[in-house]
């Protein structure tokens, strides 16, 4: 396990950003593999991680003092739903909530664009994974502003500036959580055009992958240049030391998984966790009720069998 | 209705601060009357006002791009809730939704602690007010720390900074909110310590006032400096163009009531609310259905009566 340990956690400085300004999404290559071991290794790690993760949450949720939120971003077919499945598996689902955000309602459209997110907050004790998040703020809506009108906010406000300004709240909203007891990573997994491709051919011919295939979503392929711009835009205006982002190869999968668990790991290692220490009069309340067990056990109760 | 408009817009300014740096508290006399034509004016203007109020209400319902959040923090005994039932009524409930704060709850407090003013924010098209508010974490929390460690924060983030960094947060958090179409006014009803014991006297004297009275209320008095403190540092800190606050005299309630009006009514005037216009094809839509009634009031249809 210390093996185990030691590689995720240089596998999790290795693609941690926490200084955003000078962030070039071009010098991280989706494809690459970083691991001595390749696959065969990666399995025996992926299996010790879950172990680790398993022990860590029940000392989060037993401390019950921080709380997690693993934002996941991605282009589709990049990986998303099978990476959540694969690290997050094996974790007690009491302690863990996955939310998945998908087109807002009219109700959400009728309140601020972080509403429906800061709704959606794990509490303390818990793991809280956003499956997509408010940086589709930054990334969609700015891919497609027609999608900023159904926001109908008063038109005085939408100006030139409005994405730097909501990556500036969303920097001023992370700090904020993080000072009151949120552990945040973000996760992007960085897939490459090609791998999107071959992904979607494969959901094409793949009669039990068809589920997954929709027309809209080579449509967006259009705009991949803008999409990728728009991620390292948002990277680098909201990458700080209490909430990295963690830019993921995202071409293999099995690698891909490692990392996520990585990152998981490390936010969680982080935090120092330790279950509560009993002491004082709540030991000697403890120690009384032992005694008590102790004495029932030597003189069971009358009529008991 | 323009003499009155004219009037409140001075009222609304005299008591305004949306520069926070120099605020003093003691340079505010809360015994203050400021309108020569005392009472019998007041309830004249007060009637104007209302009718204003509905129409700009009316107004920013129809838009549905604005929403208001008026807070409303104070001493006990200060005039929250009736200024809110004199300045409110008549306001179409359909439009303005008042939420009070109370201790919170342990799900509360299991989350960040802006989490339940957020999830109460009004919708586009509304006014919302905050009786109590996200200010009481400056206020009583501040006054009573052993309340902060009921929020059972993680020990190394609780440090003497923690106001400074709660006050930080919350006019970021104002001023994203502005951002996204909240236009915001917070009031604190400023009443003397004199003042609040003949009321709470009153509440005492008077049988059907006694169901108001608290006696914790008369031990919180001992904290009155603290309190006082506490308000001028938190205006300090939050004061801004984008979420002024209004220091209201508190001592004479048919002017503390006056003075909020202003204070709302200068903050739905400077939204230059409209009706939406209708034009190009929806315009030709209406103008065809009109003839389509238009005819049918000609012709009835055979069989109607």
């Amino acid at each position: 396990m210390a093996h185990t340990l030691k590689v995720l956690a240089k596998l999790a400085r290795r693609y941690r950003v926490d200084q955003g300004a000078r962030f070039r999404l071009s010098t991280h290559d989706p494809a690459e593999v970083h691991l001595s071991g390749g696959k065969s290794e990666a399995k025996k790690l992926l299996e010790d991680g879950r172990e680790r993760v398993r022990d860590l949450q029940e000392r989060l949720y037993a401390q019950d003092r921080w709380s997690v939120l693993m934002v996941l971003q991605a282009m589709d077919a990049a990986g998303k739903d099978s990476t959540i499945e694969h690290v997050m598996s094996g974790v007690n689902p009491q302690g863990c909530q996955v939310v998945s955000f998908k087109q807002p309602s009219q109700e959400e459209l009728d309140h601020d664009f972080l509403w429906r997110c800061a709704r959606a907050l794990p509490e303390r004790g818990r793991i809280g994974i956003f499956n997509r998040s408010h940086y589709e703020e930054l990334l969609v809506v700015r891919v497609h502003p027609e999608l900023l009108q159904r926001q109908t906010l008063p038109k005085t406000l939408v100006t030139p500036k409005i994405w730097e300004q909501r990556a500036g709240d969303i920097a001023n909203w992370e700090s904020y959580l993080a000072r009151n007891g949120t552990a945040i990573a973000k996760i992007f997994l960085h897939v490459s055009r090609d791998e999107q491709r071959k992904r979607f051919q494969a959901r094409l011919d793949e009669p039990e992958k068809n589920w997954k295939f929709h027309v809209s979503d080579v449509a967006e392929r259009a705009h991949w240049d803008a999409y990728q711009q728009a991620y390292q835009d948002a990277i680098r205006r909201t990458a700080a030391p209490h909430a990295p982002w963690y830019v993921v190869p995202a071409d293999t999968k099995w690698f891909t998984r490692l990392v996520v668990m990585a990152a998981l790991i490390q936010t969680l290692e982080s935090l120092e966790l330790q279950f509560p220490k009993i002491a004082g009069e709540r030991k000697q309340e403890l120690v009384r009720a032992g005694e008590l067990l102790a004495a029932e056990k030597r003189k069971p109760r009358k009529g008991a069998r």
